[in-house]
């Protein structure tokens, strides 16, 4: 008799954004002529760029021809992808990264729901809080977690508070655990990892033998050249982090899908018998097994991101963006919002007003302003009483937006 | 201190086909002029159609205007390929789908990978013998298996040995099994279901809350028509069968990505305390929880694949292999050699000649005739002594073969 994994039947019953979609259809439903403003889903909106787009024609042009098709690729990914990844995300950066220490995926949010799976289940899994969803449901779905008790929290997870006490940049625990995530700059506080910060957590997961799981998916959004870009600027991260990176933000693909992952050959744990293994082999071995390489024009379209005009048009997005996040950093503290977060992120997180919650602030906002944004608790119990904003949007909306939300709250 | 999951130490050292690679590489350094035919692995080799080409291009054009550019999409699938899987795919042979069973994904590999997570870890899982080496291998990573005999056996799984005595065709297990791979057109032996082969399972797995797990990824290649081409041909089976389907061998995706799966509502599965689970369900939660959609221009180019003009050009395709696969069968016949498969599937499964092992009738095709093949033992003990030649090539290549094989051996 087939038997379900009912770990999966711990989770809460809707992921955060099947539940917002709920309730913005219900909305329109009652108010068909609404002029919704979506800043809730960190979904980009601007077009793929020229140079990226063009890279991605000759690629399929190159599979209608019989000279030129490819059928499986490298599992790992091609080799003129992850040279340009190493060259310009790392060796310009003062970082070396060998080519079999990065593995091209269809994206990070797989990426980072799939780490878990060479790990233990018996590892204790710290995660900040509030946190990206995908960390903490893969861990519970994979039978690391005891039940959710009713402040939201899963037993057997390590929950680091991100208050603003202390700056929405946790210090490493103190309790045991084995292996942490971290994401900086962090979805959804917006918040940015300094130098010191990070030191401490290679510091703290040398000293234990923990494993940081770094998620720099919004990497390109930091503006400061002198804050770390990747976790390996950090003396020792090689002998205990992973990295990931994404192209949906950096250069719009999140409908093209691709990303990837760093595996550092130094990167050991344990077997029960105290046998050491290198998570790169195994990563290697989950990725050829259960994956079968990323699509190859869109390979095609990572790799121009690197070229002299991918660049220039993928940072000039970027660019558009942020400013986008000034407009509503400044627009929302201008309506007397406490706001974080927004200048090394595309993310806003504003408290609430009033003390209302982050679902009864969601209607406000819907309900007042027709702007859309995210829960801060759909993140976290931590986060409640928070409000994620996403600078992801035309410039005449997130305009709108800001003069809507300073009639109804300025 | 961060453990391993150390389910992967009992993996045989290397995948299939990365030994393949391994040993043609050792054999091209020593013999650089040798004009290698690489029949081994089943890759396509024909370039995409025109039809699925223009629909890939349009997918592109959309994506960098910003009035038709699409960001994250359904994690399931968009509906337009949605929709022309359930009418072509299924309406078209009397099946009924509804469009919230079935999960586009990038890929068959990965789906038959990932399928497991969604059953608990103590079921007994029943594969076919040879079979392709994912359905173990992934298993064996999640931890539902003990380690491996000196045959090359997992304790803790069913093997189904498929031989010449049963026509490559087992039937269902006698010892208890919770859940069995099939996959009809075979990977490797090239056999496929008859309707009552598959009755005798759908009654096997009703019987006993069984659940099958049903790659048809070759479908395509079935030339009689009164063979089931879905499992859900088969009264009862919508209450115990899950199939996946792939555009990779149907319209050459190898390196595009995609394929889908199709789990039914009525499917259920039982919790420890006997209470009834939806696969439906668990699926839908894995699906969106660790991974975020097929890319957008791929999926457009798989819906083109039911347009006339797709269905005729990549019918053609298929038609080609199948020609391949005919002539390769009646050259091999000719030489003296004893074959299976190769009419209703892409892979010719042959005996070895005087008692060869596997692995030493590769090293004499590959140095006699400068032929790659796939040595059977590598898809399971009871493909000792066999071969698998795939008709992914062109023309020319196959007579030559032939041509090489009939000098060699004839």
């Amino acid at each position: 008799m087939a038997l379900v994994n009912d770990n999966y039947l711990k989770l809460q019953a809707g992921y955060l954004f099947p539940e917002i979609g709920r309730r913005v259809g219900a909305f329109t439903e009652k108010n068909p002529d609404a002029p919704i403003i979506k800043l809730g889903i960190g979904d980009v909106t601007e077009p793929i760029v020229p140079a990226v787009l063009d890279a991605i024609r000759r690629g399929v042009d190159e599979m209608g021809d019989r000279g030129t098709f490819r059928g499986y690729g490298p599992e790992r990914g091609y080799g003129f992808l992850i040279d340009a990844i190493i060259e310009h995300d790392f060796g310009a950066r003062g970082v070396t990264v060998a080519p079999d220490e990065v593995f091209v995926s269809d994206g990070s949010k797989c990426d980072s729901g799939n780490i878990q799976e060479i790990f233990a289940l018996d590892n204790v899994m710290a995660v900040v809080d509030p946190v990206y969803p995908v960390y903490v449901d893969t861990n519970v779905m994979a039978g690391r977690s005891g039940a959710i008790d009713d402040k939201g929290y899963y037993a057997g997870f390590v929950y680091l508070p991100s208050t603003e006490d202390n700056g929405f940049s946790p210090a490493p625990p103190t309790a045991k655990a084995d292996v942490a995530y971290l994401c900086s700059p962090n979805n959804p506080t917006g918040t940015v990892f300094s130098r010191a910060d990070l030191e401490a957590w290679v510091g703290w997961a040398r000293e234990n033998g923990s494993v940081i799981i770094y998620d720099a998916a919004y990497e390109s959004f930091i503006t400061d050249d002198s804050l770390p870009h990747s976790i390996y600027e950090i003396e020792g991260a090689r002998e205990c982090a992973i990295e990931m990176r994404s192209y949906s933000k950096r250069a719009g693909f999140t409908g093209l899908r691709c990303g990837y992952t760093v595996v550092p050959k130094e990167l050991q744990g344990t077997t029960p018998d105290g046998e050491k293994v290198s998570f790169n082999s195994l990563w290697n071995r989950r990725h050829s097994t259960k994956f079968n390489g990323a699509s190859y024009p869109i390979q095609c379209g990572a790799a121009a991101v690197y070229t002299g005009e991918g660049k220039q048009q993928t940072d000039a997005q970027v660019a558009f963006y942020l400013e986008n996040a000034r407009l509503l950093r400044e627009g929302l503290a201008k309506s007397g919002f406490t706001v974080f977060g927004g200048v090394h992120a595309p993310y806003i997180w504003l408290k609430t007003r009033d003390g209302q919650s982050s679902w009864d602030f969601f209607n406000t906002m819907l309900d007042k302003c027709h702007v859309v944004g995210t829960p801060g608790s759909g993140f976290g119990p931590s986060g409640e009483g928070y409000f994620r904003l996403s600078a992801f949007n035309s410039r005449d909306n997130v305009n709108t937006a800001i003069e809507r939300i300073a009639k109804a709250f300025g």
